[in-house]
């Protein structure tokens, strides 16, 4: 069951002007599920993205950043194909050429070129591509191709997550009306170094290329690139975003402008509840836990630390019992490898619950505090490292049976 | 149930010359149990050790590191008290100062200087030592001083341990005999970075304290510091070594000799049995994983791409379902954080079965012999980077239902 998190309303997710999408069952890996999307393109999109730092990163990955880089400045991408049931990670030349073959096919079909078309894949690893149903199932996603059909294409990128992802916002940019659409799909292997599994979001906006893609770097450090589920890096994460350019309004062109700021918040904001409905949907969750570290000499110092929390086995299942166990928090604070940490000045809150200061227990903590809000759904660990003015925040989930359950059983 | 591990022997288990023990029943956490113990040296004893890099760490930590500094040249450790129930830990300078006051006590009670008696604690974080049943059961640990005393010993130290952990060897050393005996106790919070949770090892051979500290330092990077169960490094981690110079044996004073030699590797194959019996009696561990990581630049990126494979939460998840879904394998590899690794050049083999080179699955690789593997209750993972000639060898277990449980609950 995700913590807090509902199917997305239909209605409350907007079309993008330039973008329609199109999906069906082709039957990769099981029988009656949506598991291949086409997002076509009208010309001139900005397309950008961020993508995995893994080195065994998946084909799709590699031949999607060649696309990116190799494009004509005078071309622009014409459509995205994500099939879920196959990672198509870890299988060599040969994956890389499975992921061609699928941008070759649908090219093709929708006459461009090969390089126009960016492929993406989420499943099991080390498994090879079966290109022949995704060619198979490329004309039904292009017959059922429409402006308004986000609520489908978040379906069918779905693999052990529960619940589709989709959000939709309206943004004033210089004055004129701008839309941002998003969809992600994820729930383990989740530990995002550029990007979460596989993210989409589309705007209207009008912007250049270079700003394309410093604003979904930039938008990705405030979302993707601050949660985790288990700490595994996965192989395919990919973030994208695509500005269609179709809204009412000038070219955004430069990076210190009023209106790169607003769609940088607002694509952040679509992002970010992408990210948290990830966590939300994270294999096994029941909690969701927002980390927040201040007072570090640097944000990366205050990253380590959250992200030593986030990930403790110990503190995760201490959350999944409602125990408050609070020792181990310090504890995963203490071997984080900030240097020279003086662990006397550090506090430690559990929402509004000073739990330990001058390197122990609080004198006025007391444990009911502590299990009043160890029993939420919904819990803010604080963390004062009272040494600078840096802060850094991290979104994760507890550790539960159900993890253990879904991925000891994942592929059976 | 560990994982082929069975209660030490008491026969097996050989006196060392100048050190008794002695237990008892405190009632420091739970009545009816074994949680106090005494190792009483007679004078003479060289004791160094290796302690936990947590900047939390716990008080009786900070206590020993300072008698094991402050000791005037001519004096010599007599005494280590070591409790279970309660580990001393983020409790600040309250903590502190009952660490103290445990080691006045031993000392009046044996006629020595605090400074000459070194604490221990283990158990929950950031409550605080009840100091007082500490102090009213020394009698009673005093009374019972045993030189044949290392089983009980080793269960008093236990936590969530289901096996006491205690071993013996043997030496031959400048033709001398020796004898070397250890205990230790761990099960969770266990990735030391110094040493384990709390291993004790102590031999009759006579050697320098320079060399005693090299020898544990030595000793440790061999065996408890190649274990992880879940990452999380205690707030505790001490490694003693105790060398009570009884043997009829010149005294070993340089590291370059073969007596020095030939006491490491002696120390080591003890410490490195008890650190396996701490990984095979891993909470809810229901298998002893090897992880080989060979063809490396530096030992240090062998470490990385071992740990990461051994703290990746869904491959030890795979291990307890017995799954050959060896994708997360590879995709740890990619996570680990090795600069421009050739992924194309990494081979994975489990145990003698190669399953991947190229970048992809091995051709010759067939499921059904990854599954056979899979099953057992022991498997080497073995990842040759092909880059260089380093290797480095890390022992884990798996991530069973039995963790969560036993984590959720632990202080129920």
């Amino acid at each position: 069951m995700p913590v807090n998190l509902k199917p997305p309303d239909p209605k409350s997710l907007l079309p993008v002007k330039g973008v329609s999408l199109g999906v069906t069952e082709a039957g990769i890996r099981k029988a009656d599920r949506k598991d291949l999307l086409v997002m076509k393109l009208e010309t001139g999109a900005r397309v950008a993205g961020v993508f995995t730092q893994n080195r065994f990163c998946a084909a799709p990955v590699t031949v999607a950043r060649q696309h990116l880089s190799m494009l004509d400045p005078g071309a622009s991408i014409r459509a995205l194909v994500v099939n879920t049931g196959c990672a198509n990670a870890g299988t060599g030349k040969e994956g890389v050429a499975t992921a061609r073959q699928t941008c070759n096919e649908l090219a093709r079909l929708i006459g461009c070129s090969a390089a126009q078309v960016l492929p993406f894949s989420t499943g099991v690893i080390m498994e090879p591509l079966p290109v022949e149903k995704i060619a198979a199932g490329l004309p039904a996603c292009l017959a059922g191709l429409r402006e308004d059909n986000w609520l489908a294409a978040a379906q069918a990128i779905m693999t052990t997550d529960t619940l589709p992802k989709a959000t939709s916002r309206r943004l004033k940019v210089d004055g004129a009306d701008v839309t941002v659409t998003g969809i992600a799909k994820g729930a383990g292997m989740i530990h995002p170094d550029m990007a979460t599994l596989l993210g989409f979001v589309a705007t209207d906006a009008r912007l250049n290329l270079p700003l394309a893609r410093a604003l979904v770097a930039r938008a990705a450090e405030r979302s993707f690139n601050r949660i985790t589920v288990d700490g595994d890096t996965s192989t395919n994460d990919s973030f994208m975003l695509i500005a269609t350019g179709r809204a009412d309004m000038p070219e955004v062109g430069d990076v210190k402008s009023a209106a790169f700021d607003a769609l940088l918040d607002g694509v952040s904001a679509v992002a970010a509840d992408l990210a948290q409905a990830i966590i939300r949907d994270g294999e096994g969750a029941t909690k969701f836990i927002t980390i927040r570290v201040e007072g570090g000499r640097k944000e990366v110092e205050c990253r380590k630390v959250a992200y030593s929390i986030a990930h403790s086995p110990l503190v995760k299942t201490a959350f999944f019992a409602s125990d408050p166990n609070l020792g181990r928090i310090l504890a995963a604070v203490g071997y984080a490898g900030v240097p020279d940490l003086a662990v006397d000045r550090v506090e430690l809150y559990l929402d509004d619950v000073l739990v330990a200061k001058n390197g122990g227990r609080s004198p006025g903590y007391r444990e009911a505090d502590g299990a009043r809000v160890m029993k939420q759904s919904e819990i803010t660990v604080r963390v004062l490292l009272n040494r600078g003015t840096a802060a850094a925040t991290v979104w994760t989930c507890d550790l539960s049976h159900d993890y253990v359950t879904i991925n000891a059983e994942y592929r059976t």
